[in-house]
């Protein structure tokens, strides 16, 4: 049994927008913290205007003294997005593998923060002590190359973080999982496992990014016309896959849109993208060869709005337009939220005369995280002693503890928690002691957590029923009506159509106004009031809207 | 060959919210028109603040003394939810079966409209003629009891409209869809089929309700906890099921919910549903029965705000709180749109404590559409002359022709057309004939039409950055400022906090007032222009967020 002299750690997850811990780990002892990865989500649709969503650091601000370092595992957005905002208040060192440093590298010129910033290079295999905490990486499969588990030694035990990942035996660059590592480290014995609990739902084991190659390269070869394949630009993999099957079945491409040509660009600089000689074609040149022998290679396949594919399918890219005939593969699978928006490019396209791969009609994707198999898999090489499910919405956790019980882990020692829950950990013992602030930062433009609920609800409110603006200039001791009351409004009505009903709530208004006089209020409060009641019953009854109706009194 | 005196007929889909014909089938001769169904459609994420969406009935109010009546195929939401609206301009008799009409007069009644409008039953296997139209009226299989198929002879020909169908095999009232009245009718010739397009990307064949009710019974009979079944409260067939199952397992059976009280209580009236004796308990007693005696069943499949699920989930129900180990069955499958609301609210769920039946986890749904199997059933059963792929996205059409083609339909006599296309008809003949207004109509509160392009684009800037608000008052006849400027906003930044940014911008306003001061400009266009101007910029470099910018300039 453990006693109060055991070492203890902590492990906190924080995270967006109701993933848990799918953005940022805490692991914690009493002189040292280390983050492991420090990454931003996409805003829910009733965070209005919301650019981008990162986990609440206040924590970890407070103990600056104890931040030692960020480790990252691999260079998706929901892991490395948040750095340059964490930066501001942490500048503490980062580390990754080569091709995760030089994605946040890229971020990092854009926010101007490169030459501040410590990037430590790390590999599989490899091992760094960071002040009190052993760390090594271990090689995992991803939709990303590059990608690590780590294994976290600390005074109370091991520590395995699997990082997104999911176990291919045949992955296109050779690299398999390093599954003797992960069997050697849990021989020795694991405290904790934090794991990926994404595809925690899904039977099975995922697809091998072997067989989506072969389905690609079927597809360029039996496809007698042009071929637009969409991906993520980071998907480098795939990208890889394009190539390869391009080459071999003599087709050029092109690639078009900012982050695929960046990444490309720093993908093979870096060695992690071998792109045959004489393959690429500029953009421009697409109409010199027959459609047969080309491809174009996008991003836009979750139909994200400014995305070259969703451009195309409006109708609206500068270069390309779809051609009768053209075959569109959608080399993904939709992200829950964005099917009605994949959908209308999909109709688009249609009605634009290309034929259109998609879903499940092909093998033209694999997913990146494990499938419950694989997960089995991770969990009887690790044998933890405490499972952590991670990555994944409350559901997810929730299927990756059946699948720990499942494999004999015992149903006290599985602990899934929210962000900002502290779990404490001593060699033999796990339990919950308090919390930590957590929850979702919104970054707005230049803003970062300066639009909370009530601008938020403003514009919920706007969204729905508009604004309703009755200005008026008062005298400023009498409060006697000089100009006004008139009004204005955005989004309620359109107003050139509404004249009546404007005319009738501005005599309502002057009515209103004018007992006031009569009884000689002057104070705004009241003033403000009776505008708006004045009005308010009226517009509902007439059109059962609701908008926010704001007074404006000018004084002289 | 057909010749120019060959009679004609015209065939319009109309719709709302990208789906073609989903709504509302207009066929006309040169005297007549008739309506196939006056269906509502839910709006898009990027229609803020509208209620509802139905079909442009421009064409139809401007040829207002050729209509003679509406037909409606079945009773969901998109089928009959515009005949309050539509009755407002065409008031003409509504033809359905006995339950379709049940819930029209539900409808009616909430609009006050019972009373001034015709209701007609019709039954299948009837004939009914309607004026130049005769119409027989075919059973069918869908997710409402009472769905029916329409044979239209016309002058030109026989068109068979499907409405939305599956073939159900084995349902559970015993009646399948009706294979040998279409198969006569096929035989007889059919010159064109309007036919439901909605699950044609699917392989093989729906699941049957029998299926379904055996996982319903099975999951009650091995659950030995409180069960809380959630369903579209329409979905009858879905209710028997529950109310069977529960008898055969011992259970009782409470329900919650407006819609799913009155759906239940009418379709008892009209003897679609068999409730056995005794079943039925007030929600108040389920206390008092051991929770394996307990069924709930209830709407919020969908994640719907407001259904009772959804409202159990987020702990907001009067009633009732899931008790840990409570089963949750989702006899439903999202509706595309609907993932991240369905996924929230399991999530919800699981927090409590309740285990989580859905999606494919166990058969508890099958579709109310024809996959790829049942569709070329149909279309070998009828061998229409002329295929006219409804009910559906693009996406879907086109794949309904590619079955069509399999079956050997010519490309050339199969007709992709967007909602407001005329195809016309004679007996050996189709093409395209112009086009009539068609569109969404938005409905908001009580305006029906008066929320347009403009309106919808001032709520969708005011959602993504709020409003800023410019007031001042300036002396009438030489423009010289007496009040202001001063800055409002809402939906942009919380003043109280960013004091700094809205003096700064007063203040340039002001200066940029004094300018124009001195150079003696009056009139208000200049005025208004210029303080937009004056912060426009600033507001952008400081925030990078681009609010609406509202001038209100007050004369005396």
């Amino acid at each position: 049994m453990s006693t109060h002299k055991d070492p203890t750690i902590s492990i906190i997850a924080l995270g967006g927008r109701g993933e848990i811990g799918d953005n940022m780990l805490v692991i914690e002892d009493d002189e040292n913290i280390i983050v492991l990865d420090s990454g931003i989500m996409f805003p829910e649709d009733d965070q209005y205007g919301i650019d981008l969503v990162m986990p609440d650091i206040s924590y970890l601000v407070s103990n600056k003294d104890k931040v030692r370092a960020i480790l990252i595992s691999h260079g998706h957005e929901d892991h490395i997005g948040a750095i340059p905002y964490v930066l501001r208040d942490l500048n503490v060192p980062i580390y990754g593998t080569r091709l995760t440093l030089g994605l946040i590298q890229l971020k990092l010129k854009e926010f101007n923060l490169s030459s501040t910033t410590s990037l430590i290079e790390v590999s599989p295999g490899e091992k760094v002590q960071i002040a009190t905490f052993n760390v090594e990486f271990i090689h995992m499969n991803h939709s990303i190359p590059d990608s690590i588990a780590m294994v976290i030694r600390t005074k109370a035990g091991t520590v395995l973080y699997t990082g997104d990942y999911k176990i291919d035996h045949t992955p296109i660059d050779g690299k398999p999982a390093d599954l003797q590592r992960l069997g050697q480290v849990g021989a020795e014995g694991v405290l904790a496992l934090l794991g990926d609990s994404t595809n925690a739902e899904r039977e099975g084991t995922t697809l091998s990014e072997s067989v989506v190659s072969n389905t690609i390269e079927e597809t360029f070869k039996l496809v007698n016309s042009r071929i637009i394949i969409s991906t993520f630009s980071s998907n480098i993999h795939r990208v890889q896959q394009v190539f390869q099957a391009a080459n071999k079945t003599g087709r050029k491409v092109a690639i078009t849109g900012r982050s695929m040509i960046n990444v490309i660009t720093l993908a093979s600089q870096l060695g992690y993208l071998d792109i045959p000689d004489g393959i690429m074609i500029d953009i421009r040149q697409i109409h010199s060869l027959p459609p047969q022998k080309v491809v174009l290679l996008m991003t836009g396949s979750q139909g994200e709005p400014m995305a070259a594919l969703t451009r195309i399918s409006r109708g609206d890219h500068r270069q390309i337009e779809i051609l009768p005939g053209d075959t569109v593969v959608l080399s993904s699978m939709p992200i829950p939220g964005n099917e009605r928006s994949i959908g209308q490019t999909i109709n688009q396209l249609y009605r634009l005369g290309a034929e259109v791969l998609y879903d499940g009609m092909i093998d033209a994707h694999a997913s990146g995280h494990a499938c419950q198999e694989e997960m089995k898999t991770m969990l009887n090489l690790i044998k933890p002693r405490f499972l952590i499910p991670v990555h994944g919405e409350y559901r997810h956790l929730h299927h990756h503890a059946r699948l720990g019980r499942q494999v004999g882990i015992p149903e006290e020692n599985i602990f899934i928690v929210d962000n900002g829950v502290r779990l404490n950990l001593t060699k033999d013992r796990c339990w919950i002691a308090g919390s930590v602030p957590s929850g979702d930062i919104l970054i707005d433009g230049l803003g970062v957590g300066d639009v909370g609920n009530i601008v938020l609800r403003d514009r919920k409110m706007l969204s729905e029923n508009g604004i309703v603006i009755v200005s008026l200039t008062i005298e400023r001791k009498t409060a006697k009506v000089l100009a006004g009351p008139s009004i204005l409004s955005r989004g309620f009505v359109y107003i050139k159509e509404s004249k009546e009903l404007i005319e009738e709530a501005e005599g309502l208004a002057r009515e209103a106004l004018r007992e006031l006089e009569v009884k000689g209020v002057t104070d705004w409060a009241t003033i403000k009031k009776v505008v708006i009641d004045s009005i308010d019953n009226y517009l509902y009854q007439k059109t059962k809207r609701n908008p926010v109706i704001l007074p404006i009194i000018m004084e002289i």
